[in-house]
């Protein structure tokens, strides 16, 4: 079998970067495979985004037990530009551009056999250590995993499907939204946000609850109809207050048949009021979706989950995302524009100081950050 | 139980149009109902729209095995006011606008146990032989199938819910379109118009397909970015055009990995040619949803559908489907002013013009008949 | 409408237990109803079971905001023959052995029009304050919960549907156990052996974990094959031995391509230590379902629960339960003989003592109890 | 990457069952392959079941559009031991029974991305052509697709899997047959019994009909309490056949509260006359499984399908059953002994007498044939 090249020269070394330890990072070179496997492709990286873990890897040096104990290249949101295609690929040619799913599942396991490969015990994920990540030059990656942007898409919207897809994921396949459905959405920051977009562009009413009265501000800039709420003291005052909220949001959708009318509670905080009000706001038959992280124990209303059969039902990453991720943003349903707030080239400084806003939620032009993007190199023109 | 009246005075007889027996039809009166049971509502009926099936049994005196034996009100698209409540109705007030959902299920069976009323073998169904409809003065009518319609609604929008519960039915809990899917609509009659209205409401992109331009036109004229076809001779040449105009617009939609992008058609005509260019068109793994209805019997190429998981499935009226046709109105979703093309006045040459519109296509003012609606009285304001 | 009476004479009084207040409780004359409605039956009770619950309200007057403020009658786990028949029932004769299900639904709210009729906030329920019981000579009751007991199904069948109803609820409803999945069992009590039961019933393999290893000896003795374990200090150590059971009976099972091949944990217990070890436990992508009722707020692995996606799934009560329970007992899969332990008469002093019974969990036999049948008159013999 | 080689030295020929042309077959040397890659594993095959797809390619050269153009390896139900491992593979080791999946999916177009694998454009299927089946000495195969096969299980078992998996799809992912439930099959031929064995396990009561009787008496002798019946001349009076027989099934199933209570019928037939008595036979709600393949179009009643919803689902192969099948006959549903009929040795006549034993439907011995197996080697010892 042989590699159907279709590149000039493969580049004998890319730059990279680089977490060599805790608070350790920069861009430096590193080796380019030399050869694409017939079912890969090589991506030219154009577009990168900063998350959260990202940061916390650079300033800890750890996320849980993933520890990086040799030098990691970061970064796992990407999109690119296809460059070289392996001989057995066909879905794909050079100039494409393509957003990458970040993890590469065995495809051997029950857990994969039975279509759970987000569960994969052996998942090989970028930037999880101890495999590298994307924010460089270039990859070589499984064909399978290159999602074609078709025009006028690019490789920003393509880098923007992974935090995209946690969203998708917890909405569309967990909560099962339905249009007309109320929808509860506990925190604001940037996963809270795409939460609420994607379920607004699934029909649903949703009320967010955020501490933060500026997040909640720039959430109704970017969905029309969206209601916000700020938290009380007790988990079931909260939940009262969203339940109280929804019935006047309920009256239009639901004809007021429904006493506490949220449909789903999605928690994209993992702090323990958060969880307990959603078990509380939620509807008898209803749902609590946790997507974000916190203590790993907290203290459940048990009793009122099982008498009100609220299942509670929890979100890790993703699986089968990203053809419904450029669907979405091909249709307009998310304000790419709105959503990248801060970009920054490829460069040392520039790099740290994308890290740091994404930290501060601040950037240096003192605006609120969303998503900070790395340009590894200027968006291509689409082919004709 | 006592009945906790609001009401001055009862009327003690109303005006009804009267189907007699076939091609006898005017306006008479009834008795009306004297005590409003504990769970019931008393309505004053304002906007009721004209149905293909009124106009058939008007015209053939039966619609299968339902047969017109004896004199019978006609009418099933309803909307009024509340004009006194019985004692354990909570959520409606005298004045509430509301929308009438026409069918009562017997909540006994295995059926109605299982959620699918709709198929309850014991409905009582607004004119449907020998219940009677509600074309007429007032009902006395289960409150949990009133639906309150908030300002600005008004009892045109009530009366709309019925024909728009088909295509909500069809599109969302049958089809379940997804935001950024492709459509296929066979038929671009009044149902046909409503399900492409709700799949684009709901983020789909649309592909209508008719013989006839000017239906197409219309539409095009409701929905933008409305995709429209002609069909071809064979129903696989049909198909081939849907799959390749489905490309071109799916290309955007879904990251162009899908060959032929249908993610559902959903038939409105029952016609042999579009039931079998629907199989062919969809995508392996999709559905063609089959809500019109037509001969009995039709050659279907089940291998096809087999060999492709194209599952068949099809649409009986409809089932908790109020709130969100009240949902979508509220939302702006539905151009209600450009749907009712015609109204005419309770009396008895009126309502004879009316269904002939209806029968005919045209109005007698030359404009092509989209849906006819009776007014029965002025519409109340909405209270304060 | 009139009822179409098949009964000689009417009774004017019947005897019931009648809790007065807490713990004064009697047998008492209480008037019979006169009139069978037309979609009712009257039905004279054979055999009742006596609950946890009924005791618990005899002994303590209440069961959380459920307050005895009234005399009531007790006793819901009822069956017994049809005296008499509605005019419009058809599908139960004069003489027909039932099995009553307990809860009357609205049948108007959206939890009900969902299927979702367990969760309705209207339900009225036998022998839940206010509403009366059904340990009395007869009840008069809507015939759609009263399913026929085709011999020889006895009426003790009958009444052991209710505690059945909720191991089929929680076994093929939420956990949806399949044919050759490892389910473990957390607690031998009366609900945890017939959960055991009922997955073993539906083909899986079955761990139960208790503390005392009696009840997990006698729960050997009811199923082939069972497993049992007693749990340790720790729920990790715990879940650790129920997994390493499961990976000795799942090799079996499963090709051993599962890590801990545990599909389900049920926990029957409500104690914090099982629901946490139940988490642990099961495989990812698994379920913890909770049957049983314990502290209001317990402290679960929560990311555990997110990252593995161990869903935590809640059973109130059971709905449609009856026709499987029948099923299951016809066709041999519930060795009633060894679950009904003691029988008493409807006499003061005799249902005083299996009250005693129930509580203390021993006969004044010496024998273990499982359930304490109450038998209000003899078993009458099946109709040619 | 290296081969981590377990293997002494590889035989540098083989023997397999080469179909050259319609009607010519016979046993040849072939080339082995000598490179094991990393995610692969050499496997010696012992034991291959002869299905009616093979028996066709032999005497008719082909299937619809498949045609052999080039001489062939036949088999594709195989069952073997591991012969040496892949340097990547973790869950196999030399001397493990496996059984294999005979699909190789793409995995990377949207159709395999969305988990519906089995209908990806790009399948390659062991005997399809142009594809080589397995009917030969040893295969080299990815180790994802070859299943751990747990003692006492054998290869036999391993090469049942794909007939029964058949089976499994049909019954517990199309037709999702729930315990107590009636389900009606069309077809006593080896599909039709694993269907009905299949349903049986997941605790289904069965009604098979087939014109047949020798076969539905063949039926009963593998299924206690199953139903059988044999055709009418119309569609409808068999319908209405299986409908009574489902009444008194189903009022021990089901209180009698359904009136025609076949929640799903499978057709294994692909004829006419049983997708037809399908359709009429299915309570309303329900489902039409279609499994067997018969002529390209079929008449169906569309109407009365649309009007009951009565869902039209079609199967193609399988998807994800390996380990449901092997948990099912590890915890003894399938009586392997009854079902392997006849087992014939790797040599040219006899050979060709098991494929005219499937042909006619009789062995030499004169017994009816349910499945031949081909012995390429004798059973080898489990592993201690």
């Amino acid at each position: 079998m042989t590699v159907r090249s279709k590149r000039a020269k493969p580049s004998p070394a890319q730059r990279a970067l680089i977490l060599r330890a805790q608070g350790e990072m920069g861009i430096a070179d590193i080796a380019t495979i030399e050869t694409v496997p017939p079912d890969a492709v090589r991506v030219r990286i154009i577009s990168c985004g900063i998350c959260g873990s990202d940061d916390h890897y650079y300033r800890a040096g750890r996320i849980g037990n993933f520890v990086v104990e040799s030098p990691m290249v970061l970064g796992h949101e990407v999109g690119g530009v296809v460059d070289e295609v392996g001989a057995d690929v066909t879905h794909l040619r050079v100039g494409d551009k393509v957003a990458l799913e970040p993890g590469i599942a065995c495809h051997a396991c029950a857990l994969c056999a039975s279509g759970k490969y987000n569960l994969c015990p052996k998942m090989s994920f970028f930037a999880t250590p101890p495999v590298h990540g994307a924010l460089c030059t270039e990859v070589v990656y499984p064909a399978r995993l290159c999602f074609h942007l078709p025009p006028p898409l690019t490789t920003e919207h393509g880098a923007l499907c992974e935090p995209l897809s946690v969203a998708v994921y917890a909405v569309e396949t967990k909560a099962r939204v339905q249009p007309g459905q109320v929808v509860a959405v506990f925190g604001a920051g940037p996963i809270g946000v795409l939460v609420a977009l994607v379920a607004a562009a699934n029909g649903a009413r949703v009320i967010t609850i955020d501490m933060n009265a500026k997040r909640l501000d720039a959430l109704k800039a970017l969905i029309p109809n969206a209601e916000t709420l700020q938290p009380c003291t007790e988990a079931e005052e909260t939940a009262a207050a969203v339940r109280a909220r929804a019935a006047q949001v309920g009256a239009a959708a639901d004809g007021g048949t429904w006493e506490g009318d949220v449909a789903a509670s999605i928690d994209c905080t993992g702090a323990e009021p958060c969880l307990r009000a959603g078990i509380f706001a939620a509807r008898s038959g209803g749902v609590l979706v946790m997507v974000g992280l916190g203590r790993p124990e907290i203290r459940l209303p048990t009793v009122e989950a099982l008498t009100r059969e609220v299942d509670i039902v929890g979100c890790f990453r993703y699986r089968g995302t990203w053809p419904r991720c450029i669907a979405l943003m091909a249709s307009g349903s998310i304000p790419l524009d709105a959503l990248i707030t801060h970009r920054y080239a490829f460069e040392d400084d520039a790099v740290r100081s994308a890290f740091d806003a994404c930290n501060t939620g601040q950037g240096l032009d003192g605006r609120a950050v969303f998503k900070c993007m790395i340009k590894l190199a200027p968006e291509p023109d689409d082919q004709a």
